[in-house]
């Protein structure tokens, strides 16, 4: 596929770390929340092949924070996710589809409960600041609603534990999955996560302080050489095999939580109040008519920028790829696709034009196994 | 400056002209309201010469539409704004800033009157949608909240007029600046507007059936030979040299309409209902602390991908340039800048470091004589 050029400017923003990644050998952007989101360091096959096996840190700036502060937060951020969280912690992280009233997606954040008041949204591209900003006004709740400054560093791979451990100390590996806490770096506390846009394993430091911030990325590197340490960033490959989905890739605001197979969080039998209840529980009753799976094909490469028709053997459209990739893992093409109803059953057969081929495959679960 | 490239993916949406513009040349991308806006073909100073002298075809389809209808939908586009909506007539078109609660800008979209009760928000980059929804939510407005297919092709330039006559009749030179109304192409019928992103005249289609509009795209190129047409995009040159503002660029949310010298867009002393307006009263009763202000400096090229510090003689911090660029009509660099008070005064000498060099220049006025 012919490349193009990222035209810079202030509104796609630039991260505290965009200059050392520059220096890295950064070679593809692109754009999530109004910012610069690094896409490739070269070779995506190489750093998925790294990834796996070693470590890497990743500037994700552009997971942008949404706090959300206040008497009325928790009925606010309640009000915005079909998840339960009435007994959610502080200190613990939740996935939370976020929901409009219509029932359909708005954002699939990680909502990190900081204190009773205070919550933070650590969203996906789309402007999840003024969907609350609209509902706090509305509803005349008492919060505050800020875009914080938090800058994201990302630590991820199976090395992640001994390399964050140079810098936190032992007592950051007894931070559980999806929990947080404060961890010290040269006399300054950072919120770290257990978490991360991959599932080789891995920890999101909230970094407010952005100085110390840019010391630690750049200490990261330094304590990092045994574990053989790169620059990276969120991987096609690693993520589509490991079945993460992507908002605005995989799903968007046209589609709802049950067709994504968000079943788990979607919390209709509760007593709690949000938004699209009423809609999301006739979509339960009715029945979904469009629903997420997985494709392989037989084919060796793909590059997609659009959604792609899929068809059936009678040349119906059957649905839509959203996502793809060659995995190397399964020696195939494989991909994220919303296929309509009754086609979504595995092994459904498959075809579409790849690269001008027409490639054959089949209709599989979601994650890839 | 080093090129980067874009990684392309379903999330940053191609328009239905993108596979169009990938044969005529474009060489950069940028991202605007999720979707691929087209940055450059080449050099874009002989496309900004171009522009002032013939006539261009842009594929901005980038400018989504958030459309509002229902009966609430008159209250719900005016209480986003704070431009008093009272005598706004269908056909016409309105530059509407969208205001917070906190009095803050949200956006600057033009605002179109289709019916008494139903607009379309022409948005620049932020998800206005989500905050209409939320909004709508809260306040239980009787609305319905589409991004409606709305693909725009803009035709701007001197010879848009002729061009633009060529294909829709004479009819079209009778559009009033800022009027819109139905023009036939081909036995479909395309909502016209006198209007665009350049202040060399033209227009821009409103193109809702795909496939008329990607045969009008078409046609444009086929008869405007004669008018030496060629394809482009907004300029970044003409933009700035015009004075035209750029939500995410030049103010973001946290700046006030005040500070962005839009005082003739707000009424404060009409009785209608929008948000913020209490705080903006405040805003003007207290003054402003800061405000965007045009620069002029002595040097001959620019490239800004972020805010850039702007010094007094005595290195005082007195704003930040947010646009720039080297100005072929002014033979200098200009730019658009926040100043804080009391330093916005025209002729206030500043200082930057451009390309390394620490460059002198002059407060001036916007738009720049």
């Amino acid at each position: 596929m012919k490349q193009y050029s990222i035209a810079k400017s202030r509104r796609l923003r630039s991260t505290p770390y965009t200059s050392r990644i520059e220096k890295q050998g950064v070679t593809a952007y692109t754009v999530y929340n109004h910012m610069l989101l690094p896409a490739a360091f070269g070779s995506i096959e190489d750093s998925y092949e790294h990834l796996k096996k070693d470590v890497q840190v990743w500037d994700v700036a552009a997971e942008r924070q949404v706090e959300i502060q206040g008497k009325d937060s928790t009925k606010l951020v309640q009000l915005m996710t079909c998840r339960d969280l009435s007994k959610s912690k502080i200190g613990r992280c939740y996935y939370c589809p976020i929901i409009d009233d219509s029932g359909n997606l708005v954002n699939d954040p990680v909502v990190l409960k900081l204190a009773e008041d205070k919550w933070w949204i650590s969203i996906a591209d789309s402007d999840v600041l003024f969907f609350a900003k609209g509902l706090a006004s509305g509803y005349k709740f008492d919060v505050k609603i800020i875009e914080p400054v938090v800058d994201i560093i990302a630590v991820q791979g199976p090395k992640s534990f001994d390399l964050m451990e140079k810098v936190f100390g032992k007592i950051i590996k007894e931070l559980k999955f999806f929990g947080f806490n404060n961890f010290n770096f040269n006399g300054v506390k950072h919120l770290v996560a257990r978490s991360g846009w991959s599932k080789q394993g891995g920890f999101e430091v909230y970094v407010q302080d952005t100085q110390s911030g840019q010391k630690l990325y750049d200490y990261l590197f330094e304590v990092g050489k045994e574990f053989n340490v790169k620059p990276g960033c969120p991987n096609l490959i690693e993520r589509i095999e490991s079945g993460l989905l992507s908002y605005g890739n995989d799903f968007d605001n046209n589609d709802n939580p049950f067709e994504c197979g968000f079943d788990q969080y979607v919390s209709l039998d509760s007593e709690i109040n949000f938004l699209g209840k009423e809609n999301l529980k006739k979509v339960k009753l009715n029945g979904i008519k469009k629903k997420l799976m997985g494709i392989k094909f037989e084919a060796k490469e793909v590059s997609l920028s659009g959604s792609l028709d899929l068809k059936d053997e009678n040349n119906n459209i059957i649905g839509e790829l959203r996502s793809a990739c060659y995995s190397p893992h399964f020696k195939k093409v494989i991909g994220i696709a919303m296929i309509k109803k009754p086609y979504w059953e595995v092994s459904q057969s498959v075809k579409a034009e790849i690269n001008g081929n027409i490639c054959t495959g089949n209709v599989c679960d979601l994650p890839f196994i």
